[in-house]
């Protein structure tokens, strides 16, 4: 902390460091491992639900059939958000879906029973209400930036299939339902990612949830966080054809530029989460008539695969984006949903570090000027 | 960052961890040393205002006087709201007004023409407008939950003293406000502390200003970063009496209570910013005709010395609340003054980390379950 300390080491990005314990989620970046309490992504992704990954988080268990209905019960309950925020959506429509997402849930804080009480109970039921209230918020923005009336929750669809029904004011099919009920499975939770870190760092001051919610969505509105399925489309389009995929990624890495939804700050092989969204993909593109997205994709990990040993693999946006795409869902919605699938794991993450709490509070290496001399600014050359 | 790690070490709080380089901030927590760019804070305490200060925090050298006289006016320029920021604060003016503050500043993003644009030029074009508006939404939420209309901006008046015209409509006279200013200089900048260090984790995902300085709001509104101001006054009416202080301080301590107000993470002597409002406390207490609150907190610090030698000393906060209840400024808007002066400090950690940005992504140690078999919910008993 003083001055000529240059030999201190600088742990940039904080690469490798852990700042805590967790019992929540295991990953092993090497082996493509992740498991939530214990479960392994596979199963969870294959056989769960979301509202039922979701319980598990929070609880550290799976539900049993009756703590599941009522849990279920409780969210479809919490399908309501006050009418302010209908209004404060509509007051900052013309903003990013991820900044009007970041403000409404701001928003919900003055008008939340529980808001200034961090017990776990209040943080549970506060968690409830966030989980039903945030695809609420994003949906309604949809709507209203269209200057189409929100649609009124489904109270008899799940947590998926409901946020497809106010998007688009249809009921969705079983099979786009599934599959965005398993992307919301696969990104429920990472550790501490970098908007699960800013939960905890902003907990750490014994902020309130709703806070700590907040700053998460601002983190995970960056692109190197929550971005890359959105751009992964955009390159997908770009490449038009599978035949231009090998080219195109000679011409990216030959610039020294990285290909979107490859490589991942933890994993050194596959995501563990891309296969499931691989075969979403793959079903999909073949079912609408539109195979070239599928192909291309697989056009771009078979030009990309010389790189894999370097541990640049795909990652779990790389596939999630064209799901979204062949949904018919706009893209600047891609990372909204991710937070919809996220809103469990921020909670958890908030939870235990409120369990035996601690500021969090590293420390910059100074290298700036040394000691200066004040000059008033009457005496001040111009 | 696999199971059976548990050989690998835990920084909990990240404490004494170096997480990046910074010019901006120097501080020697042992030597009670504080300096923006090299300038003392004494000095600058002293001798330059709040915009002074941001000057020096957001361009590295101090002022000129055309260049300070530039900045002044800008800044008074960007002294607007639009429409929606006020319809928004009154929608939710039944919250903290550390809730409100973040959420209105969240929405400011919606309006701002360079919110998308990370550029340097852009981010600092954002700075001017976020100094001046954070503290209109301050002063028109102490307003409109008072069912009165927000005062309009005085474009003669600096910094410190339009805040004080904006809260209570009145013209402030020199010393109040020239105190203002001096605790807005102190509260500035103070290198990684949780807020600022939550504006560089944001950013490291390239989320725009908006994000971060929201996000950083967050992180401020925790009783154990901005609280202790509120919590000091609390103490000092709970005392009542010089005389009674050595009687609190030894019922605490026995009880195992901390002090509020006493006690930093990174000082190990006084908080070298607290001799400038201590100042403050004992010209302004004399003034009003309430000595009493300058000796009570006189009488606290004298209770506290034998712990002195364990650093445990004075922080920031020990006198600044009293300030501001002197000014008769309500308990729940010492945290937002503190937002106030702490702008300039989160852009230039914002600017810092854009310069040479990386992801901010520590681990956490999995002390969970080991592999657990996954149940259908169908088979699961209940």
């Amino acid at each position: 902390m003083a001055e000529g300390t240059a030999s201190v080491k600088v742990y940039r990005g904080l690469r490798d460091i852990y700042f805590d314990r967790s019992r929540c989620t295991y990953i092993d970046g090497r082996a493509g491992d992740l498991r939530y309490r214990g479960y392994s992504i596979h199963d969870l992704a294959e056989h769960a639900t979301f509202e039922e990954t979701a319980w598990l988080l929070l609880h550290g268990d799976l539900p049993t059939r009756t703590a599941l209905a009522e849990f279920d019960r409780k969210l479809k309950l919490a399908r309501t958000l006050p009418p302010a925020i209908y209004d404060i959506i509509r007051l900052t429509k013309s903003g990013h879906p991820m900044d009007v997402l970041r403000t409404a849930t701001s928003a919900l804080a003055s008008f939340d029973p529980d808001t200034a009480d961090n017990s776990r109970p209040a943080t549970l039921r506060k968690a409830v209400r966030l989980i039903s209230q945030v695809p609420m918020i994003i949906a309604a923005h949809a709507r209203m930036r269209q200057d189409q009336a929100p649609v009124p929750p489904a109270r008899d669809l799940g947590h998926a299939a409901n946020f497809l029904w106010m998007l688009k004011a249809e009921k969705p099919d079983d099979e786009a339902a599934r599959l965005v009920d398993r992307d919301l499975v696969l990104h429920a939770e990472h550790g501490s990612n970098a908007s699960s870190f800013t939960a905890r760092v902003v907990t750490g001051t014994n902020a309130n949830l709703h806070a700590a919610i907040t700053a998460a969505i601002a983190a995970l509105s960056g692109p190197a966080h929550g971005g890359a399925a959105e751009d992964v489309m955009k390159m997908a389009e770009e490449i038009g054809d599978p035949s231009r995929a090998g080219e195109y990624v000679r011409e990216r890495r030959k610039a020294g530029d990285p290909v979107t939804g490859f490589g991942h700050r933890v994993y050194r092989v596959e995501d563990p989460r891309a296969r499931h969204m691989r075969s979403g993909v793959e079903r999909l593109s073949k079912e609408m008539g539109q195979p070239r997205w599928y192909e291309i994709l697989q056009a771009v990990v078979q030009a990309m695969a010389p790189y894999a040993r370097h541990g640049v693999n795909v990652n779990v946006d790389f596939y999630s984006g064209v799901v979204y795409y062949l949904l018919g869902i706009p893209r600047d919605l891609f990372v909204p949903i991710f937070a919809i699938g996220r809103v469990p794991g921020w909670v958890v993450q908030v939870l235990e570090q409120q369990e035996n709490n601690i500021l969090i509070r590293p420390l910059t290496l100074y290298d700036g000027p040394p000691g200066r001399t004040f000059i008033p600014i009457q005496q001040r050359p111009e």
